[in-house]
């Protein structure tokens, strides 16, 4: 049976920085035991305060997630009578109530409603990716297709091997659409219009092309995804987590609302920050060195650059002090 | 008299797609009667299974739609006190209700509400356009300014006249502002900032500077405009037309909204395509095909550029199976 | 004491035309004082009709605007205790009624309050910004972080020098993030991938970089900057004040609300000129000169070019009438 799939994530713990690599299977499908192992990990390494980043690939050798395990997205559809929209969005509802009240393992068996469970389940995970402290990455060893493509989006960066691979939407060509994010995160990506073509045509973007749209950051030889994917793991992991955890929650939330209210949720979370320990510390030291240099510290030639390396400003702009310039 | 216009539309029936040719006059202008032929138009495509694309031209020499018959927007004017925004907005919601009791001929001759009516009436009929699976392709022949291009920012794909025609939306000039969507679908299109300058300004687009931003889709020669969007409207014509209607709804209006909300939106629709008769239909073929083929047939090489060009799924990746790889 | 700033802002009246010279004392600092006085002209600038734009630029021979006065936002923070994000947005809450109620020197003192209510005072500053029919440009004459860069992003148009100068929001570097509207503005400026990564990263853009990603306008040598902003302060300041409003606050908050509800703001907008006096009587013009030219002005030869110069369209496309063909 070749969709028959006991997926799993394996974790390789580098302290700072997680390596998880996604089994598909020989098939490379996301199936709901990726789902189950994906969701562990992330409210793992949300809550350790040790992890700063994680950074996913997938054990095909060429494919990263080759789309979703279409038996799982089929078999529940079966149970289910036919439902326009109005119905899909209450079943939609139901499914966040249940899924709040039981978590994964609810015993909901085949229920009509398993599906539209499972789905809110993987949403909420992608959701708590994004609301999250930790910087997530994407290694792209190869091709991502449907809800491949989608975990990739909700990834907070994106390195993908060069050559002969695809990341896109074909779900238009199979009679359904795009269900774990794709109409949204892409489209925050790349744009609507970009984003609605490529989804209405289900044509998936080459490396190269996902390059120059922006729909991926860095494309590298196959063999170098994985180490270029820890090194942004690693860089972007020294900036302090609660800041980051701030900044991706205004930017993902705030930055797709209107404009006042964003700006009243930046000022939320700018507030928390502010009167945060390491904020005041932070604050106060940059004070300080800047009554030592007689300058603000950012303005000290080159000391920005070294900040950039290090991540935080603590000592910066003050010769000898720990931590500043390298 | 240069403004009297008596507007139509031809229509040329070529099966799954039809040709709309807009006759403006003999100055090209969106008036009345244009916006009444087009409304028809667009709801019999809509509900037509058999009608997936429509291409939009202008029968003028060298222009696609002028602007609007500016009569139009002024006599309706001079009848009404002048209004704050508190107040315009209160005549805009009272024309919401007054179009969805009567439709377009209600009785309500030059009453003052009238060209807050009419214009809801274009809104509604844009956004009609935006929720259907119809795909509509704009034939740029020539320029289009004010109306004409909001009108084509409505259409989903956008060809255009390679020479001196231009694109986009001079009202600031005449004291007044896009009112036809173009602050909202223009800033949508081609981003913000872009917008507010080019809108602020009255300056319109180039053929050239609409391609460079993504304004419009492909400049081509004058002479090619028309068999170049008909070429489109057929490919993009070939996918199901429910499941096109759900990714335009998620992308055009879950795309727009808080990111949370935009995905519940995607996730009703997603179930809806998941669950309906043909998505079932063509994701067991699928899972049919992988038994067969040992391989997920988007992997099998040369089969994803054949489906892109059938338009489903179906049979891909399997030799001698009606409809794969051509 | 290196962050003791006495900032003010001395401004020169040009007509239709202000030139501000922000001096946020030797460090180039955005402390209160340069927010009350900032807050006091755009309060003017708005409701003078002669008014048209106001050119911002720094007396500090290598910045903009440094960045904030640190121990603002340090002290008021180290009076309150730690708070979660539910307890922030509280404050803000608290902050928007307290300033609503009472102004800027609401006799607060140090309370707790304190720095919430200013946090709250700028932000209402920056949005009446994008409110106004005023044109506001900042002339970059050289780095602009932090809220200097927040104060860049909420003018219209960004002129900067050429050179070792960068603009953008470090934050992330002080375990704090963007509070004045960084993570909003920048988002809608540049898209909210680019964005959300230099946020993170807290790495500025060069000003070629800037340009590049058009979070900038025009980069030019430094003696340059002030010149060119101004010419295109009154170049954009010949449009009609009030259309100027209307499409400032259709594109800022419509084109970030959901797209019905965005399209509704429009309508209203749109309506207001409309039926507002000068709207009328340029409509009116160009009905007539359409009757005289027996042609639309604006598909006259050379008119629309005239007319982008003068700003409106009266007395367009008929020679030797007032205001047109240049």
């Amino acid at each position: 049976m070749a969709e028959e799939v006991r997926g799993s994530i394996e974790v390789d713990d580098r302290g700072s920085v997680l390596v998880a690599r996604i089994n598909g299977g020989p098939l490379g499908l996301f199936g709901n035991d990726v789902a189950e192992a994906l969701d562990e990990l992330v409210e793992r390494a949300d809550h350790d305060p040790k992890v700063q980043a994680v950074v996913f690939t997938g054990t095909h050798p060429n494919r990263f997630v080759s789309h979703a395990e279409v038996r799982w997205l089929q078999e529940g559809g079966a149970a289910v009578p036919p439902v326009g929209t109005r119905g899909a969005s209450a079943l939609a509802h139901t499914a966040r109530g249940v899924n709040k009240a039981g978590g994964f393992k609810a015993a909901l068996g085949k229920s009509p409603l398993w599906p539209a469970v499972q789905l809110e389940r993987v949403h909420q995970m992608f959701l708590k990716m994004n609301r999250s402290g930790v910087v997530f990455v994407a290694a792209l060893n190869g091709s991502a297709l449907g809800l491949g493509a989608e975990f990739s989006w909700a990834n907070d960066l994106r390195v993908m091997a060069d050559g002969d691979y695809v990341i896109g939407q074909p779900e238009v060509l199979l009679g359904i659409m795009p269900g774990g994010g794709g109409t949204q995160r892409l489209t925050r990506l790349v744009g609507t219009h970009r984003s609605l073509v490529a989804i209405l045509e289900g044509k998936p973007f080459t490396s190269q092309e996902a390059l120059s749209i922006g729909a991926v950051d860095d494309v590298v030889p196959q063999d170098q995804v994985l180490e270029r994917a820890i090194s942004l793991a690693e860089h972007f992991g020294t900036r302090p987590k609660e800041s980051r955890a701030a900044i991706k929650r205004s930017v993902y939330f705030g930055g797709s609302m209107e404009l006042s209210d964003g700006l009243h949720l930046e000022r939320a979370e700018f507030l928390t920050t502010a009167l945060s320990k390491l904020g005041q510390e932070l604050m106060l030291d940059y004070m300080a060195n800047t009554e030592v240099a007689g300058e603000l510290p950012l303005y000290v030639p080159g000391v920005y650059d070294a900040v950039l390396s290090t991540g935080t400003t603590r000592g910066a702009g003050v010769p000898n002090k720990t931590g500043s310039e390298g």
